[in-house]
């Protein structure tokens, strides 16, 4: 496979990086997943905006590669070079650079370190068909989910933890609340409206989240950026995820107790069928690129 | 200069991980940094147990170099390739390897990447004689700070703003208590008694710190391990960090405001000296490694 890193194109095995890198030392990074189709990205300056946004709050200044020119020639390259003409994903890490180790920044700055690769991908859509369980766990995380870091070894654990009940994820549970899984946005269906998470810094503002608020809204249905309360899910009908590599994903089992009917709901079932509409529209119209 | 990578002992510029790397991808990883005076580790158990507990933590299966004979012989063999004869540090970081980027642990489970360099040290002689100001900070960090991994991020930012302010450091305040710095922990004068945080997830368990409660209860000084309010400050006579690089470090000003008359105190100079004793002890005495 060939990835990208720092300016060049290799195969994964010769991309290497210094053990000094501050990413590797310090978790002192960003990164950013992007859904391609047809060998385009899916809403590719959303997630530009929230890279943007990222690399402004931890204060990396933005490389090249986290503008649109410079990231969609990566993009496009990687997912030719790989023969990666259907279904793929884009990840993207950006590092605050190599430098001797000390916690402050490196002054002056440095180059940051840039890694992009490609990866092919399967819609988990016979596990969509039935619905995915999940455990509930506690929020141990830090107050600034809303920037997409590296700071993820909670998420790592939550993952873990999910994969060792055979359920599909973790939800994090924060003061009662639902906040998200270790990479997914949590929406609910109470009183035929969807409720998930408001955007505060203990959720991330997921792209896939965004796009299917959108979808609710035009197709009618009412939306609610409430935070849902673990004591409420028993009142819910219906409860899925949001996310770049899950689109909408029905769970039909929260910590072993049945949502709703234990089967995916109509209202997932709708919102999934308008995203898949949006990403089956990529690179079949004219570019959105 | 000559550093351990993976079983290996190779200059620095040679030591490169793979861009897959957990720590890279995830700062899936803990790491130690002990002291050394005259080529030899201070505290090499307390050091080792506390990496022994943080690899259990985490779920990583000790490696040969998290065990006494492992490490001791990479340390003589760094300290020695290198010619750190005098004061020194040693850093290490072990990840949870290399793997395809997927949140859960690789199954089955790959080697951990381990990663040792040593380096000079100078400890801050002429700042300590004068003594250091912090700056208070909001405490964003998870709920694990008790372990040592490398989701240092928050910490990074705090070091970093304390630059800013051209302070030596930033203390964490959560829910109006101290909790520690970006790198040590935090001690306080009240009443003649040294008030430090308790071991909880919101700090380290500091061997430096450890030290320093057993001299101060050695020397008849009352220890309460009991979280020191911030608005208590104005009551404390003497305020200092303990930690590896810091010794023990008088803290003469927080966020702009005077500590006791503004000089470093007694308790903190006599538990500076006590320690200093120890470290000297070292490689003096018959080996204690």
């Amino acid at each position: 496979m060939i990835v990208y890193l720092n300016g060049q194109f290799i195969p994964l095995e010769d991309a290497k990086i210094s053990v000094l890198d501050r990413g590797f030392i310090f978790g002192d990074a960003v990164y950013e997943v992007w859904r391609a189709v047809r060998g385009q990205l899916f809403e590719p300056d959303r997630h530009l905006a929230r890279l943007a946004s990222g690399l402004k709050d931890i204060h990396i200044a933005p490389p090249p590669e986290s503008k649109r020119a410079g990231l969609l020639a990566i993009s496009e390259r990687l997912m030719r070079e790989n023969g990666f003409t259907g279904e793929a994903s884009l990840f993207l890490e950006m590092t605050r650079g190599v430098a001797p180790r000390m916690h402050q920044y490196p002054k002056p700055a440095v180059a940051p370190t840039v890694f992009i690769m490609a990866a092919a991908f399967q819609p988990p859509e016979e596990l969509r068909a039935k619905g995915g369980s999940v455990i509930c766990i506690d929020d141990v995380r830090w107050n600034r989910c809303n920037v997409k870091t590296t700071q993820l070894l909670p998420n790592v654990m939550a993952k873990q933890e999910a994969a060792e009940h055979d359920a599909l994820d973790a939800i994090f549970v924060r003061d009662g609340m639902l906040t998200e899984t270790s990479h997914a946005n949590v929406m609910a269906v109470i009183g035929g409206a969807v409720w998930t998470h408001p955007i505060t810094g203990h959720v991330l503002p997921g792209v896939t989240r965004d796009v299917v608020l959108e979808l609710a809204k035009s197709m009618g249905i009412a939306v609610q950026e409430k935070p849902i309360p673990k004591a409420d899910l028993p009142k819910a009908t219906e409860v899925f995820l949001t996310g770049t590599l899950s689109d909408v994903m029905p769970i039909v089992s929260v910590d072993g107790k049945k949502v709703g009917d234990g089967r995916p709901g109509p209202i997932a079932r709708k919102l999934f069928t308008a995203l898949r509409g949006r990403l089956d529209a990529i690179g079949s119209a004219p570019s959105r690129a």
